[in-house]
């Protein structure tokens, strides 16, 4: 959709590994060594677990390595005499996301309005929906909109139905907007860290069903909203983002979806940013978010 | 501490009862018809449960009924026909508060700088702690300070000690500033929506002990503090306030107890300040606030 | 487009007036008189200015007055005799609502969502524009898109016709979404207190031209957004919410834009909705909120 | 007060200097070289100005260099190459901090609480203040407590002899604890960038006084703190921290007194702790938090 020039491309490597002093040196001095202009530097060490994690940006332009070479030397060199774990992406090559919704449109709404804006840098190929009520959205957005009507006797036929879409479309990502099906642990294993829902709690307080409701039972001042990576545990995935708002006894249930809404859509985005940014990595059912 | 003189005497009146059609009016016109000068006016309805909870403030002065003539009659009159609870309570009357403390004195420090500044009008003719650590700051603060050291054996017996001493005393309420102990139902009884608790927690999420350890395996983006009227359901009761600060993760479990003190003394004096107010009116193990 | 059967009908009553003891009473009488049930009841008392303001909504259903009969023996009896300035609604007609728009389409794409889900209880006749770059946006959501391009020599005769088309339309209150043009006084006098606009800053900070470059480089620690009914002094009008997010040191200018957007969209939203709950009253050029 | 053993001695290393690519690099590589153990690093580029920010730390205990040689020879080989400005700090010398209070006891009170607990690294000398009102504060908390009268005779001499104080307590920086006076900038001079003030607004609205009297007068929704380092320019220089509390139209200027209170000491305790952490960085009258 948006093209980079090669000028303006950047690399962006993310690291995870067992710590030991020296680390920020050696790939620094790695990227210096070959030309690479670092732009942005974060790292992290997790004292507890002993584990270094560690997320750089430089600029391609000047850099003295093409693509394939910085792969294997900075394995051989880097990676393998340290134990790390890493990936690497190039800014040129925009991410695939596909998005799963039931019957609420405010997440896809907001999440469309940004692609459509080119606030975001991303390819949206399909949308995957269980209802067919929202197809006059994606529509509207000129998105393909595929309905897979969901029962208990098709479930397993569905999600291999869907992942062979997500395969054949080069889906990189799912975002589950309010997607009220839980996905199989055999679904989650082909996409392991790489799906993303929103939760209308401020979890792990209301996991599952009608978390609204509960917090109004529950009479708290507070109501929020969780953004995780999705795992076969339900609701329990690694955070990514939560925010609240404060409520009253005024507020009914239905006050407390209404206001939910805007919570929700917003920490969905957020997660969404950081993920396309590049910005988070998993260790621990934890997620380390480079804000 | 201090004296209100009667000119600038106020009245408050607290009411719930079921509701029907026309109790603000029958209130209001109750207080217009007695030339009472209505200063400060709330009511909610919880359409749920259908009852009218009600909070008034007039001026005493001008009012044409005594103290005990406005209680006899408004029984009478209005309470009694419409099945209110209800309790009236005078400005120049100081409430007298308890408070219960262990070791940590963040919450302890920031009351008694509340009370020494004249912030809150109240009184606190006692500490009371299962530690003597924090006797020099009672001792700094002139308030008397009571050492209740308590193991297995001899909880019963201390807890009757500390009911007598807060009778003796005439306390109204007690304050739980991070005192780790909990009561026993007998002893709450006593003082039933008179106790305040300060949990570390965005409650219903980690009730119970350690609850920033949790909150740092789980991974959280947020951290919070809930301050609730103790019931003998451990952390269940009706909370009066609740709020959260970001946490990212940088922020190990030393740091989550820092940022946390800052929100657990901020929470509990915004929910006791409510106390001292007579905000507060409790239905159903809720909390109406009438902020 | 959605309507509501008599039933259900509810009229909401907005009143200020010079304050004197009684006033709630006198209100709250009249409606229980004439059969009116209650639904919820809002009232303040500025006594600095010694102004009361009071909200209330009851039920039509088994009102014994017609909306003719209410509104001219309310008039007699109740606000001639006690100087009130006041105004009447009721739920079936729906308050129609313009939008004008620039360039930035993320308040339009989320207002539209909520109008387009049925979030929201109003009518959008028109969206007008000074530039052609939403049309698009608006074609989508099937609203009809007024283009008017405007320069210093047309900008009289272009806002007589945009005021010519509100009327046409029977506007009841205009939002401007990021509208990057300043209306005249005249033209604001047709609307007043129903033009409603969102500024990019925590005014009274940075008002005017280029909040966010201004706040960079300040250095605050904080962005924030303003929604408020415009007035001839620009970014000066009665303020209906306000909000702010946290930023560092590591938010460039675009950053603060980008996040600034969710704020923007978020407190428009907030605004718009109160107005149109009829949640709001103007005195003083200060908004009271009855949230 | 308290000492650390030198096994547990951490330095802190402050660094800005012109942007140049391998910075990080060469800074790392020089506390390998030298057996450092780096726990915590972070850095920052303001690509606008060009300017490399960072802060190291790195455990002394395996260190092969001494404090003395560290400094000459990081002078020598990485600084003065690479035209740094930088200091360096160890962990067992403890700030002096001195506090200037006036009339309001609430921010005091709160510093020396986390003072006196522990919760703080730091030392306070001395409180000065230009009124004897929080003497017995001081007394209770057993600080030396020195009053400086002040009027327009006797101002300048007035802050030499602060200033005399300040040096001869080894003074390392000040807090202005809603200290009502302004300070010349001859005094600034002596402290730059070592003197933080709490200002009652989210500034750079409403500067000066009476800023909550001007909040309310101009009906915003929110109401802040800022916590700054004091230049010659009243309440315009480097921000540290800033934050903010809703209000509503309920809230009377003694109310916003009030909850402005807890925000001013929450932000201000933030500001001196980032200070004392070693982790600003001030640059173009703009502060990094290195948070």
């Amino acid at each position: 959709m948006r093209a980079l020039t090669d000028n303006n491309e950047i690399a962006t490597l993310l690291i995870h590994c067992p710590d030991h002093g020296g680390l920020i040196a050696i790939v620094t001095q790695f990227l210096s060594h070959h030309n690479g202009n670092i732009i942005d530097l974060d790292e992290h060490v997790d004292t507890e677990e002993n584990i270094f994690f560690m997320r750089v940006e430089w600029q391609m332009k000047g850099f003295s390595l093409t693509r394939a070479e910085v792969k294997e030397i900075f394995e051989r060199e880097i990676a393998r005499p340290n134990d790390m774990t890493w990936s690497i992406h190039f800014s040129d090559r925009l991410p695939r996301m596909a998005l799963f919704v039931s019957k609420m449109s405010h997440c896809l709404h907001d999440l469309l309005a940004r692609y459509q804006s080119g606030e975001w840098n991303v390819d949206i190929p399909l949308i995957i929906s269980n209802h067919e009520l929202l197809a006059p959205v994606a529509e509207r957005f000129e998105i393909p909109f595929h309905y897979f009507p969901i029962s208990k006797d098709n479930k397993q036929a569905t999600e291999a139905k869907q992942l062979a879409l997500l395969k054949e479309q080069n889906v990189d990502f799912a975002v589950l907007e309010r997607y009220m099906q839980i996905l199989s642990a055999d679904f989650i294993d082909q996409y392991p860290n790489r799906i993303i829902n929103i939760h209308h709690s401020f979890l792990p307080a209301f996991p599952g069903a009608r978390p609204y409701h509960n917090a109004h039972k529950r009479g708290v001042k507070l109501i929020g909203a969780t953004s995780h990576y999705v795992t076969a545990d339900l609701d329990a995935g690694p955070i990514i983002a939560q925010d609240v708002t404060h409520i009253s006894h005024k507020d009914a249930v239905e006050n407390l979806v209404r206001k939910g809404r805007d919570l929700e859509k917003i920490v969905l985005s957020r997660a969404v940013y950081h993920h396309l940014q590049r910005k988070t990595l998993i260790y621990n059912n934890k997620t380390i978010v480079f804000d």
